[in-house]
């Protein structure tokens, strides 16, 4: 397995080196090459994603991002040029995010609200296709628009994964998240995609949700979701929020996928580079540590991918409330726990 | 006071005839004319929001409106045809959303994480414009489009109003939440709107966030809202969190104002028709006899608003956990707290 990793800003260098480590326990032969991009390459140089690197990353089975950002860079730059970038260059339709309140993890919720869903963002169009424009710039008259992209073939992809993947949980559960009563154009598209793929599907129950109710319910009864598949802009914000209530973004793992293995998949922590705790050694790896687990399904080694998940479920269970863990504790203990 | 108030579906008339009672008790000369809206309308006419009706409508100082929908209406023909027909048509630009965790209202977080804070969603363009469309609708090869439009004007009455609310609160505080790092023409709109306006507020502080991570600090550190304001997207999703977390949308009272007078402004309470406790006599009022407060406060009723909110608090603190009160029962202790 041939991995490109980028480390990045912040604490994204410190949580990839225990991600690294647990990867190794598991298939020692792994190999990685590093690439230096991020905020601190964009401040040197200017550059954010050279050509000639892209064309390198493509080499890859897959990629390893740590996190990148810092606060001196001005908003949108990073998010623009380098993390999008990638994702629509690589075609990362399915943006893969699983939530799971670990036994041992105290969320923000009153009671003891189970979380256990896994979400399929569409990766790779809506609002986040960087079409729109400004008119009148700068002046009283100025107009914005944001014009968000919907597309039969990006959405029957992304619904069909996730299709495929409910088929295979326990509990055989889809919800499409969006907002069809008022976004009605799109929503027609989502919702004659859901139909229609769900003929092919018929032990996948289905279900609808407006991403407003959505929200409630996360909070409220997060249960009622397994499999939920949602548009670019939907899905960023019902993520954030279902990472919240099991336990924080400090634990979650995401995917960036091209089903069709035409690129390699980029796995990434959905935390930012914490530039607060960068060098304190305190930065939790354990997100990045879930990202490899979801690396390793995506590469074929599901046993793998299942000591991974295994290693942190135990050490989530046992660390002792209010303890601080170092990074690399963490990171020793769980490739001490998924390679034994 | 000429008063239009419009039932609805459901638990609509139920919560209507409380807050009716409620109002009456504090502005005995209030006067009102019932308007029928809703799926019943639709269903037995078809009609939805006949012109002849809105002209009426507009004769009125303010619009109350109970809930409208049922589930056999088509998601989108009430939506669009009637309430967000209403909000464009009286040009209601802000809508007004306070969310607030009542002493003795159990919320769905843990500990105790106090809310107190009040949303301004712009309520006339963005993207529930309604522009946008199919091409090769019914195809595999169909696009759909969703465009949100943001004008200066738009902006910035809405910016404007919630300066002049934060500068009128205690903690003077305004937070824009949006994704101007991904929806960057938007954005720059927002951002730019937000500082011009701040120069003329120096006493106002100015915080942004964006809507994803908006969401993880409503369910962990609510307390850092106190002013919002929002386009009308992230304005629907972050006030029913916001609804959420400070005990339910059953709670939750809004208006929508036409900040410059030209149009009778409607309240109305956050929650739908809630066809499955219609005609139990079990819906809870409060959020209606909320949005009534929020009517006397802009009708330039200051003293009677408060004089409806304490009733509320004083109820809300008082009432027995786990008892079960009816709705007119809400709706006597409320009048007689009121106007006592
Ligand atoms: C950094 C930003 C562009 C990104 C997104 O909006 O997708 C992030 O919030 C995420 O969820 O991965
Ligand atoms: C019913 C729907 C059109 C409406 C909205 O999206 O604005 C509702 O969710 C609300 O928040 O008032």
């Amino acid at each position: 397995m041939k991995l490109a990793v980028i480390p990045g800003d912040g604490i994204g260098p410190e949580v990839v080196r225990e991600g690294l480590k647990v990867l190794q326990g598991v298939v020692p032969t792994a190999e990685f090459t590093e690439y230096d991009l991020g905020a601190a390459r964009w401040h040197r140089t200017g550059e954010l994603l050279p050509d000639s690197v892209l064309r390198e990353l493509r080499e890859h089975d897959a990629i390893l991002l740590g996190a990148v950002g810092d606060p001196t860079v001005p908003s949108g730059i990073l998010e623009r040029g380098l993390l999008l970038r990638l994702r629509f260059e690589l075609d990362h339709h399915v943006n893969l995010r699983p939530a799971r309140l670990y036994p041992g993890v105290a969320g923000p919720l009153a009671g003891d609200k189970a979380v256990d869903l896994v979400v399929l963002r569409e990766g790779t169009e809506g609002p986040y296709a960087g079409n729109g424009g400004l008119l009148r710039k700068d002046t009283p008259h100025e107009i914005a628009t944001e014009v968000s992209l919907n597309t039969y073939f990006g959405v029957e992809r992304v619904v069909r994964d996730a299709f495929e993947r409910a088929a295979r949980r326990p509990r055989k559960h889809l919800t499409l998240v969006h907002k069809t009563n008022v976004l009605t154009h799109a929503g027609q598209l989502w919702s004659r995609v859901v139909e229609e793929v769900s003929m092919e599907y018929l032990d996948v129950t289905v279900a609808y949700c407006h991403i407003d109710a959505a929200m409630i319910y996360l909070v409220t009864d997060p249960a009622r979701f397994d499999v939920v598949v949602t548009d670019n802009l939907f899905g960023d914000i019902f993520t954030d929020l279902a990472a919240a209530v099991s336990g924080g973004i400090g634990l979650a793992a995401s995917g960036n996928l091209d089903v069709s293995r035409t690129n390699p998949s980029m796995f990434e922590p959905v935390h930012g580079s914490a530039p607060d705790i960068a060098g304190t050694g305190t930065a939790d790896p354990t997100a990045t540590v879930l990202s490899i687990a979801l690396l390793l399904d995506h590469q074929g080694l599901p046993e793998a991918a299942r000591r991974v998940e295994a290693a942190v479920a135990f050490d989530l269970a046992t660390r002792q409330s209010g303890s601080v863990s170092r990074t690399t504790a963490i990171g020793d203990r769980l490739a001490a726990l998924a390679s034994s």
